[in-house]
């Protein structure tokens, strides 16, 4: 069926037209009225640059995977949902019974198909059909702006997971952007008794500074590995340090900021491979996890949204309309470092 | 050297004499002026019964174990402490080479010695000798009530590390008293997205019903498992289930509350075998956790009350003087529902 | 499409007859030629009591669930499977895009289906439709009867990934019926150094005395406390400790077999609740992990049998044509001490 | 007290010649006359070098870590150990009371003194004094020799302990030198179904082969990653691999070996920073995990050479006299691919 939606045409060029997308759900799925859509720097990056390694857009495709709305419609196998039913999507859709999805980490399953990755279509566009298994009921008290800020969120969940953090962990996140502030979120939710984020672009900072717990390191001005010696000594360090800006020199200093048996997680995703100092990591004997998406996590997210724990409001700088989509993605490629993330809402 | 100490002479026989203790540190440990010491469910046991357990009071012994102080004077070796630090002290030392401590699970080491367990004496004098390493510093943010508290916190901490806790859990705590509400507390600091917390008297879930995040089920009127059903349906559970009562009656159903692949922590500690539904377990392929004191968590529960993350101040019911101790163990032998914790402070 | 099976009537009454069973795979499915079936001690409850807990059997049912065949037809999106490879199959099928699915845990999933549980027929039959995700390659050199026991390898080894052994692990299993042995077999193969395993019938322990590494204790003679105390010290004891007898007397002594800190795995299955000491699990911080069924070990399973380091072809005592399907299982339920294991053959 | 030593005077120079060493146990060591001493990569590096790192030989040191011998006395607290008990040593004394060893994780106590890393001297001397503590019983169908040889197994055991490993994973061990053997036998006898060892040296794989489970790959002449299609298909791989090469350009295609949520394991020392391809260890969500010596493995190597699961003899090229032990190290230090380890003996 015909539907208007932004599709990104091939790189650098976007146009807000009709294109054709399913609009019956089978039998497992229900049909959704899009409300609000995040835009994400895989977005951006895909408008610009026309691809994100391996994938390559060649065909026109519809961006958008960060996304909340109301189902208007259901599969005849549907119980857990039903019409009318505030929800937020997981972009990532699994084959089931794969190897990996029976492992319990479908999103590494390697058949996953994912919003707005090449030639997959995202969301941007006012009905979408999805899979009820990966579609997630929000409470009253969370907003669609919130649920469209599950998916970013997700990720920072993602790496507390992975990290297996302990309560009273001191942490440190690389990188002040919207995954390092993600990061940081999940990870003071999760029990971490303090959280040091660093950049060296101070508005950034500033917006981490907001949160009672967060505490913001200009590595321009100040050591980071100094202040972790204020909170712990010169032989001890961060229980978890969280890597959230994928810039390479990062890594020269990173294995310093870990305590003794510590753990890193890489969140970030640099383009080119980075010196990583072995020896120095294996004089600490150093756990090293990586992040890719996430698995298990959305309702967890939501609760702690809807528990009042997580406020990630702030972190929303401006709502767009559908019909600003493309002045929206102009916006958001100029990476301005106050905006942390721009929403475009569909919804009435 | 003569010290004056609150004594436990026999079963139900308490005076405040003097008793020869020792007084001049070795090279590892320091020297502590007490400042406060909190009574605690173990202390009353003693003094009620006369043993717990094995553990027989056969000879007087000096009461207490919750405490914090001031240290005035260092053995030659220690170099993490100083004369003049506020502190606060883990009970237990354990042989630090022995099997289990070198496995890092220093609690369950047979040789353990603990205050106020027959035949260690505890701390209820103005001056005690400890090891440094089991001597932890309090943030100038921390009062010497908070430090004492450290210690019924720590088994809090304890069960929401065996529970392997994830971001957003939905927890039940079975029993409101003093170490089911540090158990709550943690588990919130942890990551709960909520606790739901049960016992059969309302004062002691009143106290509860303070903390954002703590809901109070009085199980003589609701059923836990219906408030359970709200929120996740009746094919799933809480995530983590902590046993925090003793009472055997409350394995009737325990089973029950968990979702499939849960975890079940018991830390109250029950005098008889408890019936324990094998099969039920096993069809949701439940994992069980014990908790028996704590080990590597004073640290990190100093700074979760350093953080401002967990409050502990609102469960101190009271502060008696030194002076009054033998009137303060008859208070808390009477166990009022509103008494969750009862200080005594040595300290001006 | 009606076809011969050994059909379950009611309580004690069995019939080799013709019943009417799916005969044309889904696009997801496999058909398979039935080579071998094992009888399984719960195939023999259901035919003596008509009844496994909550489980009844209402309607005629085809028993058996521990199969191994040939796939001679395929539906039309299966890949990883062809007509002529020798398979066996798993006998759970859940959904699989259930809560517990999705987190890796298929076998707690509420809604699966489980071959010869009522109201699911099982694979006592010529030929069967399975889900080509829930069927597995058997090797060249895994034999069909090897692959027939796959399914009671499987739960040995899903109690040892659920023990989390780690490299010379000293085990106990009590009980050395079929399942004690597949256990003690899964600890062998998983790095244990040794495995105590004790029963009070010489027939059963004698099986076992044919491993190189499971050592026999017959608790009617021996003290399996002593046994630990002469391997590791009376202060210390197994690292894991499985119970795979069901008996509930073994309760009374099981915890103390573990070291601190040590590991207990219920396998077996008590009809009623068991005592359980839990302040003496609690002294000794004790894990209790359970088991039910299996899930993501099947691969594994084969890979240890196709390598030579699991041999279970000793534990197949005896193997009978499925003509002879009713004398087999009049046969099992006389159970007696060395039948561990009876085939039933189907192919040629 | 003066004795006999093989002494690193300096860089490239060596001595057997008299030297002053501690004699007698404090209360808490024992007296150990040496039996067997074996020849490390770092004991040479030493003498080639004259550092390693930040370890630098300023002094004359005494060389040598892995050892076996024979009690020949006691201090007055030790109890688990008496005069004649045939032992192996762990070479690493912690502060028994740092964080890091309350933690468990004594071998990455900053504090931690290790025989020949300079300035502690190492053991190839006839006599000397040890913690009794880190002291460990060799049973009597463990010879002295397979006693010397514990020290390089529990690396690979840490490896092991460290890969979290399942029973039937699929692994890979890149680099087939000492170490490299060490961990495929310990992969092996913790549940590995199958180990791919490469290395592009056909003398070094020849020993590999010797070993059922073993298979070598010259990666020369063979694809690692073809030979991993042929095992698990070309979208799976290894469940774990372990790098034991420290060879930078192993490094180009570790990541291609691992399964989806595989585990990397970090053993080998590359002197420097590698390159490391963070974007795809992300797409498979690779944890990544360091070795650092080892902690709490001693016995368990232990119990499972006495097992007899592990057969150490084969990797012993050689035994040399101790008047011999310089010509022993020249032989060592010519790294010939067909020794192993060469061992030094002082006893009869």
């Amino acid at each position: 069926m015909e539907a208007k939606a932004l599709v990104l045409e091939q790189r650098r060029e976007l146009s807000l037209r009709s294109i054709d997308l399913p609009s019956r759900p089978g039998p497992d799925d229900v049909k959704i009225r899009i409300h609000t859509v995040g835009i994400c720097g895989s977005d951006v990056h895909y408008y610009k640059h026309g691809r994100i390694g391996p994938f390559v857009v060649e065909e026109p495709m519809v961006l958008g995977h960060e996304a909340s709305g109301t189902i208007i419609g259901i599969g005849s196998n549907v119980r857990h949902l039903k019409v009318g039913d505030r929800v937020c999507m997981e972009p990532g859709i699994p084959n089931p019974v794969s190897r990996a999805s029976k492992l319990g980490v479908y999103n590494v399953d390697p058949e996953v198909r994912f919003w707005a990755t090449p030639p997959v279509h995202g969301c941007l566009t006012p009905e979408i059909i999805h899979p009820a298994a990966f579609t997630y009921i929000l409470p009253d008290n969370v907003s669609f702006a919130e649920g469209a800020m599950i998916e970013p969120f997700a990720i920072g969940m993602q790496a507390v997971v992975k990290a297996d953090m302990r309560p009273g962990d001191l942490c440190v996140v690389t990188g002040a952007g919207p995954i390092g502030l993600m990061v940081a979120l999940a990870a003071l939710a999760n029990g971490a008794s303090e959280v040091l984020i660093s950049d060296i672009v101070d508005e950034k900072l500033a917006i981490a500074e907001q949160y009672d717990g967060l505490t913001p390191v200009n590595t321009l001005n100040e050591s980071l590995r100094e202040a972790l010696d204020q909170r712990c000594g010169g032989d001890w360090g961060a229980d978890v340090v969280f890597e959230a800006s994928g810039a390479p020199h990062v890594y020269d200093n990173i294995i310093s900021y870990s305590r003794p048996a510590g753990t890193l997680v890489l969140v970030g995703m640099p383009i080119e491979p980075v010196n990583l100092d072995v020896v120095s990591a294996q004089a600490k004997e150093l756990r090293i996890d990586t992040v890719f998406r996430y698995a298990n996590v959305y309702d967890r997210a939501i609760a702690l949204v809807a528990s009042g724990k997580v406020d990630l409001t702030p972190l929303i700088t401006d709502t767009l309309a559908f019909s600003q989509s493309i002045e929206a993605f102009e916006r958001a490629a100029e990476a301005l470092p106050g905006d942390i993330k721009l929403h475009i809402t569909l919804g009435s």
